[in-house]
């Protein structure tokens, strides 16, 4: 009997291996020897760059860049065989990195994500992923494309400076200081948010909040981008505002397809791509996934329906351990998953379940291993 | 596909005719059309007069009789086909009878479950369970050998009265006014508790507390039932205070063996004989059982793993769907339990899980049948 253990990471309380790792507690509880095949997972968001070095055989560069509010951080980023480089926005510019009182989505800046990719860029890799998710920031990729070398000036010819708010100065764009290997680069975004820069569905207004906005703040971001927008639209002849996926990440999707010439990549199928998943698949008998939260979202994009979509290429059945469920989970088993197990087995506030996710985690896949017996006896 | 409901009640949220009518509500949002067969269930305590009067097609009884603290009380008991009725102890002397700052196992009396014992007698019953659990007394059966005719006497003759208090004047029992059918009666007492009456594993010490009972309190209300049991030895030639199952219900045990010539039977065992669920079972292709909470004390004589013991004969998966997990759980896997699926999905308080019964455990249903496929595709 072979196990494939690939569930994404329950964020916040457990990363892609540890939650591996309890679930192999669980299935162990039943079957010491079981075969167990552990495949570190994730959707393009928070842990990318792990499960990709974990799984790809990659190494990590660590690079001291700018952070959202100015100064320094250290951020690392994936370095995997075939010149491709993973780099996650998050770790240079993400919400993790600032308190939540500092939160200022007017301020904050998208400049250590472009620091990283200019690392990369001096790794002479030909590839490069983006991995979007936990942005602090609202900036459209200004900040991004200032540390690759474009000039953003006011109507005075001064740089307009860092964040969301120098916009409203923004004159002209110059990108003849563009790092030129950008050319021969191919940057992809791993995104599975679909949202247009602006407007209801865009950056400011359903991910603004998150950041730090308030109502009345979310009006002037959502026209700082939109200008923003015009700006490049008519200085670089490129229309990015209703692209999908402009709006992941404050506008940094926009940014990277506007300087970087940058597509947008499914983050959860290219994970699944590169980590390998579907040859291990092949001669296994069950597939257990999971995430942190299961819902309605849950069939759109996110690592549990894409591994199971996987995983029925082979009619396997697939087994989806969660830390909890949702409204209208029922979706998920109209993708592919046969049963939702959840780690939650007794009355517990969320703090609880987060303090015992090990072992809560372990009792579950002990769960799914009996449940996948029930029939075999 | 046949599927046998058979779940203990969740004690406090649900009946067993609920819990089997949420379960078999998920299990038709996967196969509208499966056949159900919904066996009511108890384990000898609370709801075993409603499960029994249902599965047997019994009728009830209703009395008005002495309640706890004296005041008038309606109860109803079951009479069951083949000259059978059905008491439950805590219909007339139980604890939700009274209020909490009520609670005193000194005064509290067992007379009303006397009156109903009576009661059964004048349907010309030949045979009486007597449900244990939940008794607000510790008056060791006192109140309800009263009823049936038994005179307890202090040394200058007069009636004791009522409760455990009373048991400090006894000075003699005079069993000539006892009812005679009770010579052509069995009486057995549903009882899975195998306490004694005295000591530390005793009525006093371990049910005391529930019943009000301070520290300083138990040592008292141990002693009086050795007393009791002391005077009944002496007088009638019967010794008690040893017998397994003496403890439950206060005492009740003890008295019902001492003046009824009781015997104990086990609560699961003699209602899954008396539902008929072995016959059942014969041509089902899952059982699903369940109860409130499952611990490690479930192996002890609790509804779900009688269930299972009996599935087993036939080889059936078994599932439990429980309202809450317990510590070791585990144990419920020797014996006869395959899976255990319990209804919490998400951060929930107890309360919460309480006003959600209905929903979590038709979910909890539907995923009963989902693991059930996993292996069937």
């Amino acid at each position: 009997m072979k196990i494939v253990i690939a569930a994404d990471s329950y964020k916040g309380s457990a990363t892609t291996f540890e939650v591996a790792g309890y679930i192999e507690q669980g299935i162990r509880r039943v079957h010491p020897d079981a075969a167990i095949l552990k495949i570190p997972l994730a959707d393009g968001g928070e842990g990318t760059v792990d499960a990709l070095v974990s799984a790809c055989g990659g190494r990590y560069i660590e690079q001291e860049v700018t952070g959202p509010l100015g100064s320094k951080v250290n951020a690392k980023f994936g370095l995997l065989p075939g010149d491709t480089a993973v780099v996650e926005m998050a770790a240079a510019s993400g919400l993790p990195l600032i308190k939540e009182e500092e939160r200022n989505p007017f301020i904050t800046t998208t400049f250590g994500t472009g620091q990283l990719i200019k690392a990369a860029l001096n790794e002479g890799v030909k590839t490069i992923y983006v991995g979007i998710g936990g942005s602090a920031t609202n900036d459209g990729g200004l900040g991004m494309a200032q540390a690759l070398g474009v000039s953003f000036k006011d109507k005075f010819g001064r740089e307009i400076g860092f964040g969301a708010k120098a916009l409203e100065q923004l004159d002209t764009i110059d990108i003849s200081g563009l790092d030129v290997r950008l050319k021969d680069t191919e940057v992809l975004v791993l995104s599975d948010v679909t949202n247009p820069l602006c407007g209801d569905n865009g950056a400011s207004y359903v991910y603004g909040p998150q950041k730090g906005a308030s109502p009345g703040d979310l009006v002037k971001l959502d026209w700082l981008l939109r200008l923003f927008a015009e700006k490049i639209e008519q200085q670089l002849g490129v229309s990015i505002m209703d692209v999908p996926g402009a709006g992941a990440a404050g506008g940094l999707g926009a940014g990277l397809m506007a300087f970087c010439q940058a597509e947008i990549s499914s983050g959860i199928e290219t994970v699944l791509k590169l980590i390998g998943l579907e040859e291990n698949l092949k001669d296994a008998d069950l597939v257990i996934t999971g995430e942190g939260r299961m819902d309605f979202q849950s069939t759109q994009g996110k690592a549990p329906v894409g591994v199971a979509k996987l995983a029925k290429k082979f009619g396997l059945p697939v087994i989806a351990i969660v830390g909890s469920e949702g409204e209208a989970i029922q979706d998920v088993y109209d993708h592919g998953i046969d049963l939702v197990i959840d780690i939650i087995n007794r009355p517990l506030s969320l703090q609880e379940a987060m303090d015992q996710v090990g072992e809560l985690t372990a009792h579950a896949g002990e769960k799914a291993i009996r449940a996948f017996q029930l029939n075999k006896k």
